[in-house]
């Protein structure tokens, strides 16, 4: 397909008004084509307005069109075959196997929110029959569903050009809940995101549907995503990126006549507990794995650990040796962009002259350009608790080895931790009583908790929580990944006491959408039902 | 029960070392003893911090206990007898009859609580089982559960001494989920908030729970509230009052280091749309029917009617002069307050003399003080839908009839109101064309629907939606009116391939608290369950 550097509103190409921006590749530091034409402010406001008029015949779509949507976007995202992957190489630097498996999680999701519009249990179907004999009043029928906030803005992630962006989970999840979307380009992979537009346009176009529910935007980073958060026609937000941009729109966003939700992912350390029991397995396979859990995707994922705890004493130095020794065989991997590159060299610089922290391990620099060479830290536990520098994220292949002396020492340095997405724990049966009270401590600080893992590679389903306390996210009620994501983009609505033709159809008697419902306060299920996994 | 007149936190009464504050009679403008003694901002760390420390043990409270605490507090209610409804109507003016109907209330949605408790779907349990072999990764266990966000601050409402004060709505549902509460009582009515204060505190004491589980606080009005909401043991706010004071606090937990979720519920017009068929039944009784939901508690209720569309033409002169008459047989009841009188008084005066709009019709005063004449004003729908001051909302017995020309009237003005708890219809069959391009226009502007009913009257159950889009509440994805109130103060929390010993017991194998769970997204019932109806 031949890019066109525009901006793809309700549908049509618009040429933006303002300056021009490309891609870059970040192995070479080279200019990729097109230039793409950024949209005003005023501009914008077209594909808002575009996404209020989408909202009435889209939020009220049937089941069967509405997954079909979803899973035609999916459809079309695979159909553009291996230009979407050479392209998000090219601007991003990930390797193709990675972007392959990213894909495959994008038009996995995709799917998988199709069952969930089919299946139908989102729609939170409660029924309260009336109680005309009730005394001293009688009881009017009740009944509640969920229904879609409106129109969404999505903000694409620079790590995940797919499964974070275009038609990621945010957008996934928004359009399965029925709200419009209105996608903010991540201007570091702009070809990838117009590539991935197509698909949806041409989604929304086969089906018929309103062609103001999609529109993908590209604009000036900050001002014009500031514009979008204020924009009145916008009721929710996803986003996915620096605690520092997240903070700022969600101000944005309180400060509005109308408040409106942010959903944003922000940062994470995702600290690593090793237990005496699990040193004395094979202490080398940790340790590489921990090292490969860290330099993966040259450690630019949400979930990349940050800080691995491990007891001091002999079997602790021997997992830091193997650490030290893992990491030295890693060559560095192309950064997402020159400007991540440089941020992650002023982070480590500051952790490395941070007091009491050395270093345990370094790789080689990669061929290429903003590919820095991994390294591993090391400290004591009372360093990590009195100096705040050990707290920030580093966004890249980097983590710190925090030794610890005591159940105590980790008790207080969980409960010292920020907000974090995920917690892991390394561990056997003999350590079950030195780990279950760090688990109550760990369940007020994280979103996932996971025992013998690693926290990457997150899984896409039904129990999944991608989320936690701030600043993990703006708002740890929710999860931007897995299917209760949809709930972030839906509200409750009581009906009383209306006659069956001015009832919604999912709260018609027959129930002609096949729900579960609550009646009374407990399940009933649908005799004729989908199933909710894809 | 000799009332003290001071705090009470942690089950132990503080003497408040700022000033005195006194309730007072609004019927004779009489202060009630005792004085009360207003807590200083440091000594009511004393009672965040005892929440803080309650929190671990009152979140993983087995449900039978957890359930018998709210049942017990009912009971407690209701043990305190005919001086809680004395007092309450000494401090408030409301009538007996209407106290007891409340006291109903709070104890009835404390015994649904305790239903909800035992029932346990909102411990929202979701398995996602390991998928060893599949490929190309395998599937590792997920569980995931909701657990409490963290000790609540609830503030009371002047307007429900009980059902939204002390042991109110947002209290249940805050101690349903497992949050400690911080209550801060209401200055309006001090000696209703201690006596139920003492009921709670005695079902903590009798369950043997953390003392910090509960606290009742008397502090100077807004800044105290202010350092509540800042206070960083505090999760979660429950706010039922003025716009003004609901968005100060949205403010403050916004501009928190760790921003905070607040529900307040603020203001509402509720209006009220009569279609032509309604009016060739009974107009008088319709006409009736109507001042008694104006004027019902002084027209106190967050869900009172301020606004009535009716058609123009005979049959709405008819609907008008028949509401007109019947205001007129109406006398003034006791305000809360001094102040919400002179609040009323401003308001009336402010939209009687607004252009286009004259005074349908007026009740007597009462005899009591504070109790202003009922008055019912009407006007053009050109009128209100160009001058703001038509949409303020006047908290007591006023109301204006607005007369419309035609569905597109009714369209626009729907489309034009800011969000509302609640909007009406009354219709006959012959009105179901015409109304039903209505009903998605206010389901984008309300929490609730109403055919041929009022609003006032909500009823607690499963279904009910009592919130709606700001500025009726700051947050629409929540309700504070029925079971659905408790997922306001929850959040997931996955659990990824967790060991048998190290899990939660709501997401063992064994199932021991008999829950229903969602496996692989679709619900699967436990064996032997609680049902969801108190």
């Amino acid at each position: 397909m031949t890019l066109t550097g525009h901006s793809l509103i309700a549908g049509e190409p618009v040429v933006g008004e303002g300056k021009t921006t490309n891609g870059f590749n970040p192995a070479t530091n080279e200019a990729l084509e097109p230039a793409y034409s950024l949209l005003t402010e005023e501009q914008l406001k077209t594909a808002t307005a575009a996404a209020k008029d989408a909202f009435p015949s889209f939020s009220s779509l049937d089941p069967e069109t509405h997954a079909a949507f979803l899973e035609a976007i999916a459809d079309n995202i695979e159909a553009i075959g291996d230009e979407l992957i050479t392209r998000a190489g090219q601007e991003t630097g990930l390797p193709a196997a990675r972007l392959q498996g990213e894909r495959a999680r994008t038009t996995g999701q995709l799917r998988l929110f199709a069952a969930v519009v089919r299946q139908g249990d989102f729609r939170g179907v409660r029924i309260d029959p009336a109680i005309p004999d009730r005394t001293p009043l009688p009881r009017a029928d009740i009944r509640q569903r969920q229904i879609p906030l409106g129109p969404v803005a999505v903000f694409g992630a620079s790590n995940f050009p797919l499964a974070f962006s275009t038609a990621g989970g945010d957008t996934a999840s928004a359009l399965a809940a029925g709200c419009p979307v209105v996608f903010k380009a991540h201007n570091a992979h702009p070809g990838t995101s117009e590539l991935v537009g197509h698909a949806v346009t041409k989604a929304v176009k086969d089906l018929g549907l309103h062609p103001g529910v999609f529109s993908l935007v590209y604009g000036p980073g900050a001002s014009i995503g500031q514009a979008l958060v204020a924009d009145s026609a916008i009721k929710a937000v996803g986003f996915t990126g620096s605690q520092a941009a997240g903070i700022a729109l969600m101000k944005t966003a309180a400060a509005r006549p109308e408040p409106i939700p942010v959903y944003a992912e922000m940062s994470s350390l995702n600290p690593v507990f090793v237990f005496e029991g699990a040193l004395k397995g094979d202490v080398d396979a940790l340790a590489a794995a921990y090292v490969t859990a860290v330099t993966g995707s040259s450690g630019q994922l949400c979930t990349s650990p940050g800080l691995l705890f491990a007891p001091e004493g002999e079997a602790g130095d021997k997992l830091a040796a193997a650490v030290g020794r893992a990491v030295a065989t890693c060559a560095g991997q192309t950064m997402l962009t020159a400007g991540i590159a440089a941020s992650w060299n002023t982070g480590t610089e500051a952790l490395r002259s941070a007091e009491g922290v050395s270093l345990i391990g370094k790789g080689t620099p990669g061929a290429t350009e903003n590919a820095p060479a991994p390294a591993i830290f090391g400290t004591g536990v009372e360093h990590f608790t009195s100096n705040h520098v050990l707290h920030e994220e580093i966004f890249g292949a980097a983590s710190l080895v925090i030794r610890y002396r005591s159940t105590e020492d980790l008790l207080q340095a969980a409960a010292r931790i920020e907000g974090q997405l995920t917690a892991s724990l390394h561990l056997t049966g003999e350590d079950y009583p030195t780990a279950a009270p760090l688990i109550p401590v760990l369940e007020q600080k994280v979103g996932r908790i996971i025992v013998n893992g690693w926290p990457t590679g997150v899984e896409v389903g039904h129990a999944m929580v991608h989320g936690g306390p701030f600043p993990a996210t703006s708002d740890s009620r929710t999860t931007s990944v897995g299917t209760l994501a949809i709930n972030r983009f839906l509200r409750p609505v009581a009906y009383q006491n209306l006659p069956q033709e001015l009832l919604p159809e999912p709260l018609q008697d027959t129930n002609p959408w096949h729900l579960n419902r609550r009646i009374n306060g407990n399940v009933v299920p649908a005799e004729e039902k989908a199933e909710a996994s894809a």
